[in-house]
């Protein structure tokens, strides 16, 4: 069983949270894969060089100059030194962009209705999953940062939860392959205020036996309804989990 | 055979120079590795992040905060816009840090008598030449910015040079191996003035002659000495030579 394991910006920002996820990711055994997002090291980065932020409805605009900065810390600062982290606690690591090998190319949004620039979205079955599979057959360890290829020569700023469900439905191909999203809280939760709420197990009429009754949190139905399409596309089964249980038997799993 | 080609800053800082050099680097047939230096970029973003970029004896002294300067101009926005633009021209190519795989680890230069920080020096008998030669089988074009890895999570900075060298001698074990330092001049000149005096050939015999009537510019001793000192190591050639004539029977070969 591959797993492709995502943890986001807050682990991320935070060096210890992140070192203590490295620490159990290294013990993690079987092929792996990680994706990481970005933090808020870019939009500090972008100040600094006075470079402005523009958010449209919570994404990120990215200009040429946002893309040059997001590249310089998404497959540069933190990639890299994650490599390193892995590196030293004797993972085979090897840091990744879509461009690499053109393993992730991407197609450029439109810029209708809403110009985001350089953003680009993932056709999974683009992923050039030979070069994965040279990797974990050699027993690396790939890391992929959110940055696609338009395979025209330019990088791409895509969103991390797409980049690591483009990589687990590819590499379901290969083999079967569990795809673990990390966040903040223990699972998805029945209460949002009580960290012991957590739902072991959502299958499809169990989505829409809680759907019906409105007891999901409405922040949680996009990456679930994501989790289901990674599942409809070969995924074995999509775990959402807190990143430093990564070990432990507990989150909630989503199957089929 | 195996080709190891080496571009400096001057490439790297000059965008038509760079994109003229990968057209012609995505044609040379065989096995190959690309290596680069830094270039400008590294010294302006530090200007307008405040960070002061201090030269010891021609040397960047590397603090930490000039080290994740580095790390995000060499290993990302250097390191993978080459990729994409590689990636582009149908080259399967592959950025990588000494870190990725811990590929080139490096041991920390000791602060005395001159404290360079975060500066490592590689020993090329410990490269991950496994690795290499996965990437290599599988047609892939390794892509080696000048950082290294201190084994234990920490980038270090490198001379490219030295990068370059270490991978030939690694490589040079797999498959006969030959190195190629591109650079400003057509090759070592007899007369620094004229570039139509190019030496095409220095063997040892050859080398002692010119020493000894002082026909050699000074600066170019230490690149010579490397190029015997690394085959010494195992590289069967050393090519000195200007980038965009890569594909060109040009330039000074230098050889046992």
């Amino acid at each position: 069983m591959i797993t492709v394991v995502k943890i986001g910006g807050n682990v991320i920002d935070n060096a210890s949270a992140l070192s203590g996820f490295l620490d159990v990711f290294s013990k993690l055994e079987g092929p792996k894969m990680l994706v990481h997002g970005g933090g808020k090291l870019a939009t500090r980065l972008s100040a600094q060089m006075g470079v402005k932020t523009k958010m449209v409805e919570g994404r990120r605009v990215t200009d040429k100059k946002t893309l040059d900065i997001v590249t310089m810390v998404y497959a540069g600062l933190t990639n890299k030194n994650i490599v390193a982290a892995l590196s030293a606690r004797g993972v085979k690591a090897v840091g990744l962009s879509g461009a690499d090998a053109n393993v992730i190319p991407a197609t450029k949004r439109a810029p209708n209705p809403i110009d985001f620039g350089y953003v680009g979205d993932i056709n999974p079955a683009e992923v050039n999953t030979d070069f994965i599979k040279t990797l974990l057959d050699a027993d690396i360890v790939p890391v992929f940062c959110a940055l696609t290829h338009d395979s025209h020569g330019s990088l791409l700023n895509s969103n991390a939860d797409s980049v690591a469900s483009a990589v687990a439905i590819a590499t379901s191909h290969i083999s079967a392959t569990r795809l673990v999203f990390c966040f903040e809280k223990p699972g998805v939760l029945l209460d949002v205020e009580d960290d012991n709420s957590v739902i072991p197990i959502i299958n499809r009429s169990k989505y829409a036996e809680l759907r019906a009754k409105n007891l999901i949190f409405e922040g949680m139905l996009p990456k679930i309804d994501g989790a289901f399409k990674a599942i409809d596309n070969g995924v074995k089964e999509v775990i959402i989990k807190c990143a430093d249980s990564l070990l432990c038997n507990t989150g909630t799993t989503i199957q089929e």
